[in-house]
């Protein structure tokens, strides 16, 4: 027997103690990353039968991945052209500390819609994370972020005061936030300390961010600071789930 | 007027245009912060009344917001009592690649429970993450990992033969796959590029969580690789949104 006939006989034996629903998972997993990558240029997959020769998997299994990445909304199945692309999935940085429009320049137009914006007496939270004195008003500023006319992210923004102020003034629809707090700033971010976190969107998110009730959001805080290290910006951000994918490097020590 | 007065004003004004709605996600999101940071030691939320007073909010949209945080699963109304946080999510480090059991060694045992483990034929994506030649094994694990005796994790685990087949003999129900590799591998691992993704749970990915058909999932892609810079490990891990939440660090340059 030699060592491919070993690894073929073992994957029949695993397969068929499997659920089928295991199997669909695993070839969806790795149809998902190519989605990803873009690796279908003309946005049609291959043909099942290709998937079923590619996966060794069955037709049942195959078509059952495909409806798996369906419900994420990512493929839609086509009368008469197979399953093809229907969601972009843009890839956001978790290297760097990068603003929306910075990061997905080469991906379209950012566009925010300034849902409110003013000074507010803030709960004591955010005046601890900001290192504020408590009662100390701070701006808050709430957009609704769109790529291409396609509602992206829900951002609500805290402000320290004597920035957040001056900025109100600015081109807040067109202009990332990370931009002007530097041209205000006179110097550079630093750093920013992020939290990520998977939450089903409530009605009221859901219909503002316009995707179905419940929809899995990719939950992003971020408390950045200037390069001096001062805390100013501490933002709670709703991403659409099928709409970006945060990337980035770890390192063992 | 003083400084306070605008803001209070500001305040007031602003609150009277929006919707309840908004007012209550911008209170959630504050409080599933102090949640997320164990600060209500005896895991009861303060009185609506206090509530009330910190976010110069109305009665009304502090419940609103408190309903939103038990939608998420993190609190519960117990009559008599009144709201307290029912579910703990457990920090999980996005800078240095650690294995779960290392990470969350203080938050308790982490337990695996091995769905399926053997040599299969991968598909091309596959071959070509992990830079091996088209058609040549490699080994499959699947994993159930619980924390505490709650299901956390689905990890799908695909690992060069050289490394996955040794692996095999192993104590994987009770070890992190990446303290194994490294032993087997006499040498430490380097880094790891993971993308992050938000998605809903299909029925059975549900199921076998232990979570609602559609719960939000925090879905993570690794792929790790040995200090020589050799890609040996690359996993679709499936994390429950209600228990997992990322934590890094971005800088500006």
């Amino acid at each position: 027997m030699t060592r491919k006939d070993t690894a073929a006989t073992a994957l029949t034996l695993t397969d068929a103690r499997r659920l089928r629903a295991d199997r669909a998972r695993q070839v969806a997993d790795v149809l998902r990353r190519r989605v990803l990558d873009g690796d279908f240029a003309d946005g049609a997959l291959p043909a099942e039968t290709a998937l079923v020769a590619e996966f060794a998997a069955t037709r049942n299994t195959v078509r059952e991945a495909l409806d798996l990445l369906r419900a994420e909304g990512l493929v839609e199945r086509c009368p008469g052209v197979g399953t093809v692309v229907v969601s972009r999935k843009y890839p956001h940085g978790l290297e760097r500390l990068r603003g929306l429009a910075e990061t997905l320049r080469e991906h379209g137009e950012i566009v925010n819609e300034v849902r409110t914006s003013g000074l507010i007496a803030p709960p004591r939270e955010i005046s601890a994370r900001l290192r504020l004195p408590a009662g100390e008003p701070v701006v808050y500023i709430e957009r609704l972020r769109s790529l291409n006319g396609l509602p992206l992210s829900l951002d609500l923004t805290y402000l320290a005061r004597d920035l957040g102020e001056p900025l109100l003034a600015e081109d807040l629809a067109g202009t990332d936030v990370f931009v002007l707090l530097e041209r205000l700033a006179g110097q550079p971010l630093g750093h920013a300390e992020v939290t990520l976190e998977a939450v089903n969107a409530d009605p009221h998110s859901a219909a503002t961010l316009g995707v179905p009730r419940g929809a899995a959001l990719l939950m992003a805080e971020r408390l950045t600071h200037l390069s001096d290290g001062r805390p100013v910006d501490l933002e709670f951000i709703r991403f659409r789930g099928d709409r970006i994918a945060m990337s980035g490097l770890l390192t063992r020590n």
